[in-house]
């Protein structure tokens, strides 16, 4: 009898749960740096939270379920926009503003599992809420690049794809669309990059779109855009005006987006989306909360694993995982009676202790295990004993001293 | 319109989850210094993983699902120990033995909340596999102790109550208990110390037990048994015999334990248990892997904190969030022009750094700002500016000093 995990879900072993840490770490430092708030909700939510206001872009792919013999419609949290959006509500009028939030928890779609596609994975949620002005859509998009670049990326690995949902939406009815089709205009238009010209034709005949309509985008549009213009600024003040570019092809497939979004994309266009966010100022009213503009991104593991593998930024996992200040092995009967009690107290004492469980006497063949841990010192419990001491090799310099048992925990913190 | 959290679900607002993050911080620790090594699987599984060897005990409280149109059956994970024999079962022989897995997951039970119990917690998971003798009981023991010793409990606070499948079996059959009655006895002295005595005694009567079969285990039992005198041996080495007692009323409700059982609780028996783990010498192996011996524990965050607040271990959570290195204010309009680039150039550089977004020009209320967030210091952006300095006010000291523009990372680091 052998059991699977399920499709679309990973188990991460040691060395694979180090890369994601390694990442998250990214995130988090990143987000800290910048005085955002880490928060966390429950990873289902009652259904309606987002079948009411997310649109079908995410409805979709919802993992909606009732509990065995349960009548309540749950979901797997899809996404954290809406979480976040009911308890900023919650918090009603007390609300500190500006309220700077993030979190990194896990979501789930019921898509079918491709390349950067997976029903479990991690996402990054920054965002900032009750400021209306382009700054802080600045310093949301900074705080993105400052983790892609303390990941190895530069302006010239990806780009920020910023657009806004007034200058679409203008410049798709100004070429024709129809007022009751501009949903389905911009959803086409959201994923006109993921299919090929031949099925994308097809699309635009189908609902008798122009194609013009939307490969009006591909050329430099100048636009005439005062939050666009004032972003510009914002962006050189922040320093990250090479990271970032205009580009009125991003959509974003969310209903609840009401100005500037962006994407952000492996710059050869390899990979899907990195990271996707925009401003949502309707949202947190709309969950019964006071007016309260807002700004945000989420960004998955997922991508951005594949993007950081393509670059070779990714060392092989073992490289991230924590390494002992010490491994001891005992070399005789009287080292065996003091191991665990020696292991205790270096642990007790805040140190990463490991030992051998090997019953060999062979210290060669137990230094050479220390080694493979990458351990920094190698406490050997041998004849040394007799004089109430341990022989302590620094396993970097290959040194080795007699210490005494009182002064082990001195010498290895020195 | 206003939304809910999910019935036995939580919202972390940060100083919440700065609370859970200082628990997390503890089990981390622990784990890493006692050499165990972080792995994680999927939020939910197949539900056959949990219905097929863990018994009732944990099956009753599954959050079982069938997703909307799908027709596989999954469940959201009640704890970990399926996961991991199942990852160990992947390996196969490629298993290292020992090896030594830790993981801090979400889990779900469908119970009805109450003190204790939630439908969603997080648990820390501790095992350790290959190694079948009372050392490697004791090691997990003490890393389980370590963590809560960090959080500030004693073996005062807290007590180690030790058991054994094999002990408890021979008891209850020596008192009379049919062997084909033997589950249901066991899983009754389980549930004893959560029934009153009316009710208990009640239950007896049903299933034709004896009382008596049941409290032989409150008074001190002599037990001649060899695992449990070495296991006595090796709580000494490890230092933690007075967090620990054997108390045979301790028989943990899951099915798949062979040997060794435990459960940590508050000494005076407030709560519920704060942990429960033992011996799983088989499990791996009904799982299509080799026969690896096992043993393991799993903490959660609820009955934890819980004990951690009546003990007033827990400090209000702003205590556990991380503060400023620096808060940056801006007094005039050359102030505000560079306020975004100084900000920038400060995270870049890994600093924690905050700003105030009030337009005041008013230094006393924007220091006043810069105190209440805990700055180790303020960036003053003001007149100093003509002479291209920043006005740096050490929060501590209160000390203030005009620093060049250029040095400032190399004073705020220094």
């Amino acid at each position: 009898m052998t059991h699977q995990a399920p499709k679309g879900t990973r188990d991460f072993f040691p060395p694979d749960l180090a890369v994601l840490r390694h990442i998250e770490t990214a995130w988090r430092d990143a987000s800290i740096d910048a005085g955002f708030d880490e928060i966390e909700g429950p990873t289902f939510e009652h259904l309606d939270l987002y079948t009411v206001k997310s649109g079908e872009g995410i409805v979709n792919d919802l993992f909606s379920f009732k509990r065995s013999g349960g009548d309540v419609d749950y979901a797997l949290r899809p996404e954290f926009t809406p979480t976040l959006a009911r308890m900023a509500a919650a918090k009603g009028r007390s609300l500190p503003l500006p309220t700077k939030w993030f979190g990194i928890p896990g979501h789930f779609r019921a898509e079918r599992p491709q390349r950067g596609r997976l029903r479990e994975f991690k996402q990054w949620n920054v965002d900032l809420l009750g400021i209306d002005n382009p700054s802080a859509d600045s310093e949301v998009i900074a705080t993105a690049i400052q983790a892609l670049a303390t990941l190895g990326l530069t302006h010239k690995d990806v780009v920020v794809r910023i657009s806004h949902r007034d200058v679409v939406t203008k410049m798709l009815l100004n070429s024709g669309i129809p007022k009751d089709k501009l949903q389905v205009a911009l959803t086409l238009l959201d994923k006109r990059e993921k299919m090929s010209a031949e099925v994308f034709e097809e699309k635009t005949k189908e609902h008798g779109f122009e194609t013009k309509s939307f490969t009006q985008f591909d050329c430099d549009v100048s636009i005439e855009h005062e939050e666009l213009t004032s972003l510009q600024e914002e962006l050189v003040a922040w320093g990250i005006q090479e990271w970032c570019t205009f580009d009125f092809n991003i959509v974003r497939g969310i209903a609840y987006y009401t100005g500037i979004v962006f994407e952000i994309h492996e710059r050869s266009g390899a990979e899907r989306a990195i990271a996707g966010g925009g401003r949502y100022d309707n949202l947190i009213e709309m969950f019964g909360g006071p007016s309260v503009p807002a700004v945000g991104f989420g960004m998955g593991d997922v991508v951005l694993s594949l993007v950081l593998k393509d670059k070779g930024l990714l060392k092989d996992g073992a490289h991230y995982m924590p390494t002992p200040d010490v491994f001891v092995v005992s070399a005789c009967d009287e080292g065996d009676e003091v191991l665990s009690s020696t292991i205790a107290m270096l642990r007790e004492n805040g140190l990463h202790a490991r030992r051998s469980y090997k019953t060999t006497r062979n210290v060669g063949k137990l230094l050479t295990e220390a080694a493979k841990t990458q351990a920094a010192f190698a406490v050997i419990l041998g004849k040394e004993l007799e004089q109430n001491m341990f022989a302590v090799k620094d396993m970097k310099s290959g040194e080795q001293v007699d210490i005494p048992i009182d002064h082990l925990l001195s010498h290895l913190t020195s």
